[in-house]
């Protein structure tokens, strides 16, 4: 495993050989050891337990000392009291990178874990480890088969996640899995005692396999560093942070979780302002906005043209996307005749929303022929489509293929249009609904469209990425 | 089948016989005829098709006129010119109701339209006929065995939709048998050009089938009635609005859509201030309001307390909170400490969010011994717990059976609760959390516990709750 960019950082994401200092000996399987086995880590691995000789076929050493190779990165799986030994070891050793997946520090509030936490990174410091955490779940790396859930995908991708939060940077990445998204690199960082968000930042200003970067911050312990390398990251790629912390019970609740600092609310608004950073508020946000980035052409403009089945929820879709910060005006007198000479049936819905006539079948057929007569629409610039399937579970015999050859008319269709395109497919509860939507879905987000859960999340993130995108504009 | 209230309507909603003006004999079995037939519909079934002799085993007649007995309720299933000589038809042998599902009139917008509608509601008034519609769905109630969709339950509930969308009226019905909510009335109305939301609201006040009263209404043909109606339903059960077309481009769409004049913005704001309604923006959301307002105790107050696994998602949570309008404030000093008697290991994770501890099974296990605690604090009014399943989903054995326990346990506790309750489980996409969340969902919602797709859908409901019998109380 060659270096990439020559960065310190590249050979965290790419160690040749990782110790696991408190290996499972009785679950090897679930543990560390055969997590990074199975996921297809390809270095050494050098199992640590001082009451094993062997676990999954490899030997086990009381110590990291006691390994006769070099280490590059060792993970801590022990008891908070124990890590200092731990990492004396390491140092002893000349380990690079030490994960500190234990908890049990400054985020419990005793002036004792405190005092832990500090001694730790200071053995660390004198020499000169680089210590990710403690209270983490370290580092997802498809490219090197380095990974903290044996469930995530083994597909290298194009986003990068720096996450305080371990619960949160698993959600994002099942989130994303679910719509096809990949990662280049997860970090899941904790309490950042030594590494810290403008570490990873600045090295995925210039990591050329990431072209998003999206964070989970609670709390930030150079304000300075941290605004320069988000600058830096924005000059070559887009950056979303969803800043957790920034109302009075969210900023106590950050102090609970990571010791964090929260900051105040309008220094953080004021950061958003000036950086261009797009700002998200829940992880379901963050994937949209990723979805967004990824796949959506870049809109000229806020004006959205709603195609669908349904009247009345094409009226709601148009309120929903005007709180949102869009508009959904009516189309040229042009556009609606045309589109009235290939739906009559649709009476006024031609004005946008559109409504598509006859079901499903109605709507694969409105994507051929109407699509593009929307896409030359003169007074919109995205053209939004939501499919309500759930109305339509139970009782339409063979829905998941009909919905499935919907999706596949608006696929074909999809690469010609001009118009940035985004559908909101609804999920629904009845298993035929569900069946019907998985598939769907996958059709359409393997084909590059972007699929939101509702026209209010999709919504949102469009008017995030239109906001972006005026703003880059006129920085340039 | 007998009058409940002596209410004119309830013919309507419980009549002995119904016609079927343009009963399809290609495919009655998917028709009106099939479809009240299988949905249990007792009454009297008349197919009318001058083409047919027979459908489905029912003698077919030319028309209404040719019935040999009497005819409450006729559904015209017939393209829209027909329907002038249909209703005349319905005048001449004494019909009551007539439900023009029908569309193609004032909705379409052309003066020959305009006309054809005027015509067919002077006919209907002249001879005594009160109709629904035209362009709607018409009447859901299972209690007399009428539908307009095969897939809707058969359970008689407590909850009444008046809609003016009949796509909505749908999604709403799915959204609700989802979480195991049933109905005891749903009105799609369409054009009201007779039959009013008032007409229905007047009705459903002294329903004693009807507890809660929620609307879909585009636009209003007679302001000062329809805010009568409102309150007067209001003084007995509670009313939510979703009032579509409240933005410049939703009122442009609801003008293509039911030809109404959506109103200003202002006026409506004045009328939930006013009268109590709950306002709703979205479908999703009047289901989750209906779900707490059936489900949730009544918060004396909008401090809530925040329970789950995961820091980061208790982070995220605090601040969805109180963006919502809540608040998620420090417990007492005596309840952190006797979580933390409990919970040692979740370190600070006892102020509030309380994160539970070992996974699933601290979770189970934290719902038996701690959520007393928790709901003993005097600093908190209210139980949010969030279950974050997808992180779980692919690589835990099992995972259905132990969220399934998971469930069980706090089903369990629920009752002896003081504090109202709430649940945000996230849905996820991997198949075993699809499968282990429907599982969940259903106990939960079964033991009749609020279910929420997420903290942002549960807090945003939660607040309008917490508004809601703010206002009841201080009105009386």
């Amino acid at each position: 495993m060659a270096e990439k960019s020559g960065h310190y950082l590249d050979r965290m994401f790419h160690p040749e050989s990782i110790a696991i200092v408190g290996a499972s000996a009785t679950n090897p399987e679930s543990g560390w050891i055969g997590q990074l086995r199975d996921f297809g880590y390809k270095g050494k691995i050098y199992p640590i337990n001082p009451n094993a000789t062997e676990i999954l076929g490899l030997k086990a050493y009381p110590s990291v000392r006691d390994i006769p190779d070099t280490v590059e990165y060792a993970i801590f799986n022990i008891p908070a009291r124990f890590t200092l030994q731990a990492m004396a070891d390491c140092v002893a050793k000349g380990v690079k990178f030490v994960h500190v997946y234990t908890a049990g520090f400054s985020e419990i509030g005793t002036p004792e874990a405190k005092q832990l936490e500090a001694q730790l990174v200071e053995i660390a410091r004198q020499g000169g480890i680089r210590m990710l955490g403690p209270n983490c779940m370290g580092i997802y790396c498809p490219e090197s088969g380095m990974t903290f859930n044996p469930d995530f995908s083994k597909e290298k991708g194009h986003v990068a996640f720096v996450s305080q939060s371990g619960a949160e940077s698993m959600r994002l990445v099942f989130l994303a899995q679910d719509v096809g998204i990949s990662f280049s690199k997860v970090i899941s960082y904790g309490n950042a005692i030594d590494l810290d968000a403008p570490d990873f930042l600045e090295y995925l200003a210039d990591d050329k396999d990431t072209k998003i970067i999206a964070c989970y911050i609670e709390g930030i312990h150079d304000g300075p560093r941290f605004l320069a390398a988000i600058k830096q990251c924005l000059t070559k790629k887009p950056v979303l942070v969803l800043k957790a912390g920034l109302t009075e019970s969210g900023a106590g609740a950050a102090a609970s979780h990571t010791a964090s600092l929260a900051g105040s609310k309008s220094v953080w608004e004021a950061f958003f302002r000036q950086t261009g950073a797009l700002a998200a508020y829940t992880m379901d946000e963050v994937a949209d906005i990723v979805q967004g980035l990824l796949r959506m052409k870049e809109p000229r403009g806020r004006r959205v043209a709603v195609v669908g089945r349904g009247g009345g929820i094409g009226v709601i879709a148009a309120d929903i996307c005007e709180r949102a910060g869009l508009k959904v005006p009516p189309f040229a007198k042009e556009t609606r005749q045309k589109l009235t000479a290939i739906i009559p049936e649709a009476g006024a819905g031609v004005r946008n929303p559109v409504e598509t006539t006859r079901g499903l079948g109605g709507a694969a057929d409105f994507y051929q022929r109407g699509l593009p007569i929307v896409d030359e629409d003169p007074e919109t610039d995205i053209i939004l489509v939501h499919m309500a399937i759930d109305v339509y579970g139970g009782h339409t015999p063979n829905l998941a293929q009909i919905t499935t050859a919907a999706a596949a008319s608006l696929c074909e269709k999809a690469g010609s249009l001009k118009k940035p395109l985004a559908v909101a497919l609804f999920p629904g509860g009845h298993p035929d609904t569900v069946l019907a939507v998985t598939a769907a879905r996958e059709k359409l987000t393997k084909a590059g469209i972007p699929v939101y859960a509702g026209v209010e999340s999709a919504s949102r993130s469009i008017n995030k990425l239109v906001n972006y995108y005026e703003f880059i504009r006129n920085r340039s």
